[in-house]
C-alpha cells in the first residue's frame, strides 16, 4: 500500500518546507517535489494544512484503579480519542503494586492493552519497592523495550518509595541503559497536612490544594534533582505544575546533569481559582498537583519555549464527575486523583503557542519530538522523515472548534476546558501509514496499535 | 564587688568607641566618661584593648558518646579550653536517645553539666523521635528555658529522623515559641553510597568527604527549609559547610521565611585536601559535613559578610587521634566523627575578617551577638551594654600567636589549625562580672558556670 | 548644660536595653542605671517611650533650583520640618553647575545652609563635569568633610556625565577616600523615549513613568555598579524605587564589591497607580525615578530587612501643587520633579517595619546608624552610646496620628501620604543635647544647625 | 544536473537517519530510499558519512582595513579557506565610514566581494553613526536582503555609538523587520583603562586582556539587552566570550526578550593564560573581547547545549603574525584586532562537542541551523530538506587531523589552534547543488558564490 500526501507543509521539530511525502506501507520512504504518481494507492491532498508527525502523549493513565475506582477511559476508548486529537503514541505507566516483579506488572498491563488500542503505545515501569534481587531485572524490563522507570514521591503507604529506594532505582535504571521519571512532592510532609485540614474540617476540594501548595513540589523536584545528581543518572521529573518546581529542574540543568521535565496542558491554561468553582465543580480539578496560582502559567509557556522543560504531556487520568468525583464530597481526600486530557493537547498547545508568537516548529517538539527523543522512540517517532513511521497529523491551522464534553471522544462525562474556543484541528490522522481519522470520523480498528519498544534516552 | 574597666575601646555589634565600663555584682552598670571612682573594688586597665561582649558558641558537644566511644573534652575541660579562647558561654545538645523522654534527657544532660562549667552553659534539645503524646512535652521544655530544636537528617537507625517527624517537632516548636535546627543532609542516600565505597575497599578517610558531597548537604538544607516554609516555622541549619547550602538558605530568606544558618571555623579555614593527608592523618579533619572545595571558603566569608549566614560556631566535639581517631584505620565509617575548636573560634574569626577588611562591628556579631539574638539569651548575652551581663572579653589585636596542640587547653591530642599563626588574642576574660582568665591563666573556678535560661529567638 | 532622660528603652542598630542616659553639654557622657543627679539641670523623664538615635536623611534637596523653579522648602523650613519628624541631620547636594569648581559650589551652598538650618546638615558633592585639572579638588573637597560624590546618569545635557567622566570620579573619589553616588538610569535612551510620547501627544503626568520604567533604572544601575567595580571603588546608588535595581545592586555585592543602596518612603509605600489619579493629581507624584508597580513594594521591604540595600532617605525635593506642578499641565516634562518627605520618614518606616514584624533594632538601622556609617558620620551621629553627639529621638511608640498637609511642617501645599494613619511619633528631639521639639513645639532656633564635617565610609 | 548522495547518515538540528539525497540543479529535489537512478548525472557514495546542512559562518572580517593595515584574507582566499573547512555561506560586515551613506556602504563591499567569493555570502550592515534622515534607509537596506544592523558599543572614536544612537538604530531596525547586533563593551571606560596601562609602562600584549575584563563586556552586554527591552526590539550580542555576558543574555532571554547571542571557536577552546606566551606571541591572540579564565569555557559550551547561546561563529579576522601583529611590539594598543578562523570551526566544534556527549543534531543546529534561521536564511540555508539549496557537507567523523598553519588555507602565518589534535573532516563540499571540495582538493571557482539575500528572523 502506497500513499501519497500531496501539497502539504511539513513542520518537524526544525523544519518547515513544502513537499510531497510517500508512504510505503507504514514507513515515510520519500520526501520530494513532483514524486512519481506510479504504483501509488492513494493521493490526499494537504494543501493549506500542515503535516506534522504524529503527537506523543508520553504521560496517560487509562483503566487505572485508583482511589477505589478506576479511571474511566480504557485504552480502546482513550486511544480513540487520543487518534481523535492527532496523538499517535502514547506511554502508561505499568505500576508494580506491593509484591510484584516488574514482570508480573507488565504482563498485567499488557493484558490490558494489548489487541484494545487505536494507536502505538509503551509503558513506563512504575517501581514501587525495590528489593536487591530485582537489581537484574532492570536490563530485562529494558530488553522488552521499556526504558523508563517512575517513582513515587508522593501517596506515603501506596506508591510512595523513601530516598533508599530512589537512589537504588537511579543507579540501576541509569547503569542498564534507562531513565528515571519522578513523581516529585513531599508526600510525608503532605500527609500530615491533609490531616490537619480534615481535622480541622477543612473537606472542599479547594484544601486539595492547599494540602500540597508549589513549596512542597519544588522540594520533591529539587530532591529528585540532587538524589539524581549523586547517584549520576539521568532524571526527569513529570507534571511541573508550578514556577517554583519549574526552577529547580532549570537549576539541575544548569549544573550540568542530564535532566528533563514535562508540564501538562492543564498548568498551561488553567489556574488555582478554579478550585472555588461552586456545587463541588472543584473536585474536577483534582488532581496532582493541583492547578497553581495565575502568574505560574506564563512560567511555564516561557520554559517550554527556553528548554527549561521539554514538553507538554496530559497526566490524562479522567474520571466522571457523576459518580466517581462525587466519591469526595465532604472529603477531599476521597475525590478520585485525575482529570481527562488526552485528545485536546495538540490543539490546545498550538492555539497557545501561536498567541505567544512562537515558531511552529517548537509547537511540534513539545508535543511530538521531544518525548520521541527523550523516551527513546526517535526516530521511529516524532519526526517527518525517510525511514521513519508514518505516523502523520495533517492539521487545519485556520478551523475552530469550542472544546467541549459533548463532542469530546473520552470516556469522561465533563471537560477541562469545556467552552474554551481555540484554533487548530487535526484533520486526518495516519498511523504507521494507515488512516485512522479522516472527515471527522475514526476509521480505524481497534487493535491496529501496536506495543511500540522503546530505546535509549537521546539528550534534549 | 564593683570592677572598673577603663581605657577600652568597646565593641559590640553596632558600635565602636572608647569608655569606661563599670560592673556592679555580675552586670554593667554603667558606660561613661570618667565614671566615679568611688566605691569601686577593682580597676582594669584596657588601655590598646578592644572590649568586647563573650563569645557565644552555640553548637558543642561535650563527652559526647558517640561512634563508640566519647568526645574528649569534659564540660569541665572544655568550658575552661572556652573561656581561654574568650568564649563565655556555650550550648551543647542534649541528645534524646531513643526510648527516653525530652526531660530524662535533659536531666540527664544537667547530671554531666551542673557543677562542672567554667561558663554559662545551655543545650538544644536534639529530638530523635516523635510522638503524639511528646506534643505537650515542647512547652515543658521552653518552660525550662530551653527554646531549640535539634533535627538530623542523618545517621539513620542512630538520630536521623523522617520528613513527617521533621514537620511536627518543626511545628509544635514553632507554635510554642522555639526554634528548629537542622543537621541538614540526605542520610539515607548517604549511607548507600558508603556501603558502596566500603564495598569498593575504599576505605581510607578520604573516602568520607566522597560519600557526603556538598549536593547531599545541599539537598538536605533545601528539604529543610521548605518543610519549615510549609509548617509556617522558623528555622536553623547548622554547621554549613559549602556554597551549595548556603546558596538554598539565601534564597529560603529571599523568599520572606525566618531561616538562618551558621558555619564553622574549620570550613572557613580548611579545604578538603586536607583528606588527603597520609599516615591517616586525614582522620584528623573526619567530621560531619566534611570539609568542602577550596573555592568555598570565600563563599563563606562571603555568606557572614553579607548576613546570608548568621553566626560562626565550632561543633567541637574533639577525639583524640591516638587511641580514637585510629579506630577507623582501614574503615573510614569507624572514624568518630568530630573535632576540637572550641578555644580558638573567636581569635581565628577576628585574624580571617581583618585580612578580609571587615569592620570589628560584624566579627563581635558573628562571634556573639547573633547566637544571643537567634537562641534567646539577648541582651543578656552578646553586648556590652548596661543591664547585660559582665561577660566581657579585653581582647589585644596586635598579639601574635602559632596555633598548637602543645600549648592548647582543650583535651585533644591534635589541633585543626596546627602551625597556624594569627593575630589577635584574649587577654583578660570576665563571666558575670568575675575573671576567669588573666594574664594567660585560669583563675575561676569549677562550677562558676550557670545553666543559661533561654527565651525566644529574635530574628536577625 | 547637663541633661539626664530617665526611664527609656534604648534602642540602637544592634541593642534593646532600658537605662538612664546623661548629656554633658553636645554630647553623651554616661549610660545607666541609677546615674546621679548631682549636677543634672535637666531632667526629662522617657518612660514607656523609646530612646533612638536622631534619624539621619542623606537625601535632600533644599530651595533647590529645578525645572525652571525652586524647591519650595528652605534649609530653615525644611530642617525644622525634618527636626519635627525626629531627623537631626541631613545631607543636601552640592550641584556643580557647568563652570563652577567645587570649592565654588561648596561654597554657594554654604551661603544657603550657614546659619539658618535647625539640626546639623552637609552636602554630597554633585559632579557634573570633569577636568583633568579637578582631580586634586577631590583631596580638598574631602579635608572639608564632604567625602562623597554624586554622579546622575539622567538629565543629558543638564547633569549627566558620560562613561569616562563616571570612571574618573570613581576613581578619584575612592582613591582619596570618598564615596560615589549614582543617580542611575539610561538618561539616553529614557529621552528619546520622551519625545516619542510628546510627539505622540502623550503629555500626562502618567507618562512619566512610562518614559523611565524599571528597566531603564536597571540598566543605569548595573553600569554604574559595573564601572565602580572595574574602578575599584565604592559605589552607593541613590532612591532604588525597583526589583529590577535591587537585583542588580545585590548581585553587585555578593560579587564582593563595596556597593551600596537605598530606597526612598515613597517607594515603600506608594505605586504607580497614583499616576492615574485624575485632574492632573498624578503630578504631585512626579520624581524621578518615578513610582514602581506594586509588587516592587514588598521587593523593597525585604531588600532593606536582608540588607540587600542599606538605609531610607527621602530624597526630598518638594514642590507646591499649586503654581510649580502646574507648570506641567499638558506637557509632562515640564512638572518640577520632586516631592516633599523629609518630616514623615522615621515614623512611617517605623509603621511599616512593625506591621512586617521587625525587630527596634532595625528599623533603627535604616533610619539612621547605616546612613552614618556610610557616609562618615559615625560614632558622632547614629548611636546612642557614651561619647556621642546627643541627638536623641524620644519616640512614642503608640501614638497614632494621621498625616496631612495640613498639620505637617514642610512648605508645601500637599503630602505624598495624605489621610494615611500611623502609629509612633517623636515626642521630643534634642540635637546635640538641645531640646529642639518639645510637646509638638518646635523650640530651637534658626542656626542651631552646624555643617558636619564627614569622614570615611564605614562598610556594611 | 542530477546529483544523488547515496547511504549518507543526514544529520540536521532535528533529525537523525539514513537516506539518499537528489539534487536537481542548485536544489534538493527529493530524499529518499531507493531513489530512481533514472536522470542521475553523478553519484557520489557517502557510506560512512554524515550528510549535514553547509555551516554557516555569520561572523567574519575579509581584507577589512582595520587598526592601520587590512584582515589578511580576501572575500577569495578566505571563502575558499571556508570551503574546506564545510563552511558554504558566510555573513561578513559592511562597515560605514563616517560620512557614508548605508547605500554606499554596501555598494563598497559588493565592489570587493563581488565575483570572487566560492560560496554564498552577505553582510551585516554595521552602523556606526545615525543621523534623522536615515531613518527611511532601513527599509531599502532591508529590501536588498540585508535584514541584520551591526552596533558597536566599543572602539570610541572609530565606530562607537552612543545609547542614543543605540536606540534608535534598534527601533529602527526592529521597526523595518530588521535585527540589530551589538558588540557589547564598555569603550568609554576601557579606553581610559587603556590609557593607565600604557601610561605605567604596560605595554605587552597580555595588557589587551587587562584593559577589557569580562565585567566591562558584561556591563556593555547588560546595556545593549536592556536598551533593546526598552525599544521593544529583537537584539543579538556578538562574540560573547565569557560567562558574566552568557548569564546576561541567558538573565534577558529569561525575561521575555527576543534577545540571542553566539560565542566564537576560540573562546571555546582557548583562556587567558596564551597572553603570557614568550617572544610575543601572545600577541597572535590579540583580539576583542579576549580570551576569558579558564573556568568560561565550559560555561561557553554550556551555554550552547542549554540554549543559553545559539551559535558559534569565528569573527574570523586575520592577520599575520610577521609584518602585522608585530606593528603592536611595545604597544599593545596597535597589535591588529583579530584572528584567524573561518576554517576550522565546523571541526573544532564537532571534536567538542563529541567530547562532552552532544547528540549530533546540536552540533549542526550551532554550526549552521540556528544561524540560518536568526539571519533570515531559512530553510533556503541551514538544513538538508527538499527545497532546500544543496548546500551540503560529507563530513567523515573518523578523520584525524592535526591543525597546522603550515596546512591550513587561510591567508595567514599562524595558527590559534595550532597542533590541536581533532577528529571530524569534511571530506566533499557541495554548494548549491556544485562539488566545491573533493578529495582534499578545492574544484570550485572563484566566484561561484553569489549575494545571498536575507529575509527575517525566525526567533529560536
Amino acid at each position: 500500500m502506497k500513499t501519497l500526501i500531496q501539497n502539504g507543509r511539513i513542520i518537524t521539530a526544525a523544519d518547515d518546507y513544502s513537499a510531497d511525502v510517500l508512504i510505503d506501507g507504514e514507513t515515510i520512504s520519500a520526501i520530494g517535489h513532483k514524486l512519481p504518481l506510479a504504483g501509488v494507492d492513494k493521493i490526499i491532498d494537504a494543501g493549506g494544512k500542515y503535516l506534522i508527525p504524529g503527537a506523543i502523549d508520553p504521560h496517560v493513565h487509562m483503566e487505572l484503579p485508583f482511589g477505589g475506582t478506576v479511571s474511566s477511559d480504557t485504552f480502546e476508548t482513550g486511544t480513540r480519542a487520543a487518534a481523535f486529537g492527532g496523538t499517535t503514541s502514547i506511554i502508561d505507566f505499568a505500576i508494580q503494586y506491593k509484591g510484584k516483579t516488574f514482570q508480573q506488572t507488565i504482563d498485567d498491563w499488557h493484558a490490558k492493552a494489548s489487541g484494545n488500542c487505536a494507536i502505538d503505545y509503551s509503558y513506563h515501569m512504575a517501581v514501587t519497592e525495590y528489593r536487591p534481587d530485582q537489581e537484574k531485572e532492570f536490563a530485562r524490563v529494558i530488553d522488552q523495550g521499556i526504558t523508563t522507570f517512575k517513582l513515587f514521591l508522593a501517596y506515603p503507604g501506596v506508591f510512595m518509595v523513601d530516598d533508599q529506594t530512589m537512589f537504588r532505582v537511579m543507579r540501576s535504571a541509569g547503569e542498564a541503559g534507562g531513565l528515571t521519571l519522578v513523581h516529585a512532592e513531599n508526600g510525608d510532609a503532605i500527609t500530615l497536612k491533609i490531616a490537619e485540614l480534615m481535622a480541622a474540617g477543612k473537606t472542599e476540594p479547594k484544601y486539595h490544594e492547599e494540602s500540597r501548595p508549589p513549596v512542597m513540589q519544588a522540594d520533591g523536584t529539587a530532591r529528585a534533582l540532587r538524589v539524581a545528581e549523586f547517584a549520576n543518572a539521568p532524571v526527569f521529573i513529570v507534571h511541573v505544575s508550578c514556577e517554583a518546581s519549574m526552577i529547580e529542574l532549570m537549576r539541575a540543568r544548569d549544573r550540568g546533569n542530564a535532566a528533563y521535565g514535562e508540564t501538562c496542558t492543564q498548568y498551561l491554561f488553567l489556574d488555582k481559582s478554579y478550585y472555588d468553582k461552586p456545587d463541588f465543580e472543584g473536585a474536577k480539578y483534582v488532581f496532582t498537583p493541583p492547578l497553581a496560582p495565575k502568574q505560574d502559567i506564563e512560567q511555564l509557556w516561557k520554559a517550554l519555549k527556553l528548554g527549561y522543560l521539554q514538553e507538554v504531556s496530559t497526566d490524562h487520568c479522567p474520571f466522571n464527575f457523576n459518580g466517581q468525583k462525587e466519591l469526595g464530597r465532604g472529603d477531599f481526600t476521597k475525590i478520585p486523583n485525575g482529570g481527562p486530557g488526552v485528545e485536546d493537547r495538540l490543539s490546545l498547545v498550538y492555539d497557545g503557542a501561536m498567541k505567544r508568537g512562537w515558531p511552529l516548529t517548537k509547537w511540534v517538539d513539545v508535543c511530538s519530538t521531544a518525548s520521541a527523543k527523550l523516551f527513546g522512540m526517535f526516530p521511529k517517532k516524532g519526526t517527518i522523515a525517510v525511514g521513519s513511521d508514518a505516523d502523520i497529523v495533517i492539521f487545519d491551522p485556520n478551523a475552530k472548534r469550542t472544546i467541549s464534553a459533548k463532542t469530546h471522544h473520552m470516556n469522561c462525562d465533563y471537560s477541562l476546558f469545556e467552552g474554551m474556543e481555540i484554533s487548530g484541528k487535526p484533520t486526518t490522522v495516519l498511523s504507521r501509514g494507515k488512516v485512522i481519522i479522516e472527515n471527522g470520523q475514526y476509521v480505524g480498528r481497534k487493535g491496529d496499535g501496536q506495543f511500540l519498544k522503546r530505546g535509549a534516552t537521546i539528550g534534549v
